[in-house]
């Protein structure tokens, strides 16, 4: 089994939806993606928070036997994020953000981490993203997230960064801005001929598509009676996609495949409650009867 | 094999999309249904048209062995509509729509059709919808389409004819509307207890769903790098899917996956041009091929 170097925000998050509201709960990029990752596969995390960072919290990710040397702890307060939801749950809106000690974050690779042979580069600045693949030694696989902040202001250092990146893992929109093209396909394959072997197009409730310079691959998402928070979906996908890439060690385009299908799994169980706590009682017997039910949902047979 | 009794409009279109425009072209619910359906089965049109019908599209209906026995031609002007589409393709913007011999349309079924044992109502008044199905003797399967124009302005109408229905063929924001629920899986569910034994939730270029009591299929979309006029795409699906059923006879779950996925290949060769033009030369061979992409498209392994 291979590990996973992730690096990216860990939050306190403030949320309304329809069905409910949580204050300055556990969030960020980073943990949605380790806690999921954490089903299949060691990782080891790089991120920063402020000495306000609720113990509770470390402890839950300990649990989880996420290595947590490359989280640091310094003055000031930890990065808060502030959102709502309608009911479309596809669309969050931002309320407030407060970067505070994230503002500087400079990620910093602990020695014992450089050598891990899966990268997941968390939402963050994408010369930041450049700065971590600097210091890993030749990794297999390096994945990536961006969003449309980084493609607004910073597309000069992105496309620069997927020159190095196996793996891009965007949500529709990002991809058709970050082309400039409206259809769908034509996006995907001009973002492919800017570095990445692979690209995941997000669609939230209408599932996901894995595209490569030869193949196609149409991932349902699972209906869901109740959504009742959909913050840190992307995250979980993408840490459901990896884990099951490291645990197999196997980067075939079937294996691939099944990937995202596990990532579809572990964000479906995600939305279902808000902040983590519905991966905090997950089973890995849960993870393989939901992948069961995304196999039914999606055969048909040959005419 | 089965025959299918087709009722709806027969129009003149005039389109603008990104990819170009059209004028006074053939279309229609119960054209481009019957156009679709005609490639697997029997099909019988009841429809109405005007005197300035041109004849050159009464001779591409009878070119696929469409009977038009039930087509009247009266004195008029035949039913008109003019929209456009902006790049979100899944959007029509209606500019212009007018009746003309459709405001006076009471169908009446000849008969020789009235024996059919697949019916297909097309998106015309519910209460017309249910005239229709007084008339016809003892069908197997009877599948209707409305939209929101209905919805909002003959619920009670639509909530009977629903009760005579066995499956439903409506796209997702229809769904949502008809049940006043927002969350998918349970609106479809609610319309489900109204009556039809299954529903077909149409999602342009994410796929479709088929919802019964004990299941659920997801179907993809087929990722199209060039959609030039989206104009028809549900009822060439509805088309796709009453063909194959007709076709085979066989109304079993099974059946029904390899329905959607037929409807959904038709669909996806309608769009790739304007009107009817794509589907004039197709052949069975393409769309056997397109089948088989579909199955490429969606297939992972077991854990």
């Amino acid at each position: 089994m291979m590990g996973i170097l992730v690096v990216g925000s860990v939050a306190l998050d403030s949320v309304a939806t329809p069905f409910g509201r949580v204050r300055e709960v556990l969030g960020g990029s980073a943990t949605y993606f380790s806690i999921a990752a954490s089903f299949f596969a060691r990782v080891s995390l790089v991120a920063v928070v402020g000495e306000d960072f609720p113990p509770q919290y470390l402890s839950f990710l300990e649990a989880r036997e996420i290595d947590l040397r490359g989280l640091r702890i310094v003055p000031g307060r930890t990065f808060r994020w502030r959102g709502e939801y309608g009911y479309d749950l596809n669309q969050a809106r931002t309320l407030d953000t407060e970067l505070n000690v994230f503002a500087q974050f400079s990620p910093r690779i602990p020695e014992e981490f450089r050598r891990e042979k899966l990268v997941f580069l968390g939402n963050i600045d994408p010369d930041l993203q450049q700065e971590v693949l600097h210091q890993v030694e030749d990794p297999e696989l390096v994945a990536a997230d961006t969003m449309n902040y980084w493609i607004e202001r910073k597309p000069e250092s992105l496309q620069r960064m997927l020159k190095e990146v196996d793996l891009l893992i965007i949500n529709d929109a990002e991809v058709r801005q970050l082309a400039s093209e409206p259809n769908l396909l034509r996006a995907s394959r001009r973002l492919l001929s800017w570095g990445p072997q692979a690209l995941v197009v997000k669609r939230g409730e209408y599932g996901a598509l894995l595209f490569t310079d030869s193949d196609c691959f149409a991932a349902p998402a699972y209906p869901l009676e109740t959504v009742r928070d959909p913050t840190g979906a992307g995250d979980t996908f993408a840490g459901g996609l990896l884990g099951y890439l490291a645990n197999t060690g196997d980067f075939s385009p079937a294996s691939f495949r099944k990937g995202v299908i596990m990532g579809s799994v572990m964000a479906s169980f995600n939305v279902e409650d808000f902040s983590l706590e519905r991966l905090k009682s997950l089973t890995y017997s849960e993870i393989e009867a939901r992948y069961r039910e995304f196999k039914r949902l999606s055969h048909f047979e040959d005419l």
